[in-house]
């Protein structure tokens, strides 16, 4: 293991660009100066950039051709050509963006791995930023076919250093997932939100008989509104998709309590209560690791299908390593998994016709 | 000012009855221990009682004919006839269930106040007991025209000095507005859960990606569901009503978003983000108190009407008394409210007919 994203202290020091210094592109910046990052940063609002600067989350304000790493930290429409930018200047480029399908296409570019945090869902701007931010939290990565095996592999250390666990989904996947657990909760949110404040204007007393659980339900109704025209925009099939299910759902649950079905509601509700208490906790266990190696051949596409198999199947990835043979057309790519997934993953790899080996962590 | 639920040390012990010694029983016997009073307690589950009898939730298990207060807290199935003997055996009793109009209508009795705190929403039994549950809390009541008013001022004062704060509102209000800030929530939590698992049997990633937004949303259908079993069952048309509504909204916010009417999307969570940044945070603010003194005639229903017109303007009542006249049918009323709603009050009560007067607090 060549220790990708930890800072290396025979190494020189790694460079990174941050474009857009607020809350994700701002704790970008200092968990990466954290780690002995030398760290570059531009943001179109200038109060924002000197901020960041004082906050310490860049070492400089501009542009670093140098870098081998860009984090486009904008809003999701101007993404893109930024990307675009950053890419003619060289290295990596990733971006946090919460709809990856419309940016994957438009970028389309082996350099580029789309990608989205999904940490800090309320805009605070660089005020907000701290370097832990993304400690146990997932981050999406979301290559395309044409995406480079070493860029997928860069990005996904650098995450995994910040201290996130990274998914890797294909983009329309992403998005359709991303629609069902944070697009169409927000709206529903405000659905609720909307509901109780026309029933308040009635009956003031409502605001205060709201406890614990509407807070919760309602709670990220109270974020900047700006940034979910571009989400909707954006996934509009997606979020139109699941929004259909959820009608669909509530209007089932209507029939249910106006005919009194009882037991199918109460199915109903034990079901959400098992699903719910069968969500992953925050923190990930302690875990014992072991590599999987799997031979592939050194063309685009190969490691997306690997690790997006992985997640698939619900096994987390830590590490990711591309080894080239010299001179060769051939590459081994080394997946570090838990040791309880590893049988699992490898019936899977070879089912799909791969070459695999089980080595324990970091054995020769 | 009498002191009403202060421990009085110039005065014998008070005494209160629970009758279900889970959650909200232990909680409440607990509450009232620490604040002097002598609590008897019974529950049909005898490990139950036993455990609430270990943590001190209560001082002796069995029926205390002499209980000034019986508070009967288990399920909304089987409060009226509870609440019923109860009655028999003498004093105030009250209960504490989330759906009210039925329960009051059922037991009909001068001296049953119904009443339900907004607090401890998941069931986790006498183990979850806490004296401070309702620090803070919401707490309602639901007298009826019928109820005696000596009987609202009793439990106003008790629940004020186990630290809730105090809506005094008719049953049907209560049932309509709960079903809004809590019911119907609850049940599009489990939809939301329900959407997501059928998609996470096809992607197990979605459970990686389900962040803070989404866990805040759905954490309420964690809960045991049983309970809601009955809520649903007695506030079935107020839920009904209150889940048409939301549908609308949400096959609304759908043609919204299919149709990219951006002004109409970023209006509707501009006016969710105003109304749930309106929420009023839990913890009351220091202010200066005083009373407001009306005069009532001495019979059912009078200080129902005042103080649901209180609650109605959204002026919380920080106690209650009631001065009755020597010998006379007339009455006054002394209410504690904040200084800087008591014109407003004033206003309202003199436009009802009311004759009034405001008092520094404690004034003879």
């Amino acid at each position: 293991m060549s220790g990708i994203g930890l800072p290396g202290h025979d190494h020189p020091q790694r460079r990174a660009a941050v474009v857009g210094t607020g809350l994700i592109g701002g704790s970008v910046g200092l968990a990466l100066r954290a780690l002995d990052w030398h760290v570059t940063g531009t943001d179109e609002d200038a109060p924002t950039l000197a901020r960041a600067l004082e906050r310490g989350a860049i070492d400089v304000a501009g542009v670093d051709p140098r870098a081998e790493l860009t984090v486009i930290a904008t809003p999701v429409g101007s993404v893109a050509q930024l990307a675009r930018q950053a890419l003619e200047r060289g290295g990596v480029v990733t971006d946090v963006g919460s709809v990856k399908a419309p940016v994957v296409a438009a970028v389309e570019h082996p350099c580029f791995v789309g990608g989205h945090p999904m940490a800090g869902s309320e805009a605070l701007g660089i005020e907000g930023a701290r370097a832990d931010l993304f400690q146990g939290a997932t981050w999406a990565l979301t290559p395309s076919g044409g995406t480079d095996a070493d860029a997928i592999s860069l990005v996904h250390g650098v995450i995994r250093s910040m201290g996130a666990q990274v998914a890797i989904l294909d983009p329309q996947t992403h998005d359709r997932l991303v629609a069902t657990v944070s697009h169409v909760p927000h709206l529903t949110a405000a659905a609720l939100m909307g509901v109780a404040a026309a029933r308040s204007t009635e009956s003031p007393a409502l605001k205060r008989l709201a406890a614990g659980g509407f807070r919760d339900m309602t709670r990220i109704a109270a974020g900047d509104p700006r940034i979910w025209l571009d989400i909707c925009n954006d996934n509009r099939d997606a979020i139109c998709e699941v929004l259909d299910g959820l009608v669909d759902s509530l209007s089932g649950i209507r029939s249910i309590v106006a005919e009194g079905r009882t037991d199918e509601l109460a199915e109903m509700l034990a079901d959400a209560q098992t699903a719910r208490r069968s969500l992953p906790t925050g923190a990930p266990m302690a875990e014992e690791l072991v590599e999987v190696r799997v031979e592939v051949t050194d063309r685009p596409g190969e490691l997306a299908a690997v690790t997006t198999m992985a997640t698939e199947a619900d096994i987390n990835v830590y590490d990711i390593e591309v080894v080239h043979a010299a001179g060769g057309a051939g590459a081994m790519l080394v997946l570090v998994v838990a040791k309880e997934d590893a049988e699992q993953f490898l019936d899977r790899l070879e089912r799909g016709g791969r070459a695999v080996g089980i080595h324990p962590l970091g054995d020769a």
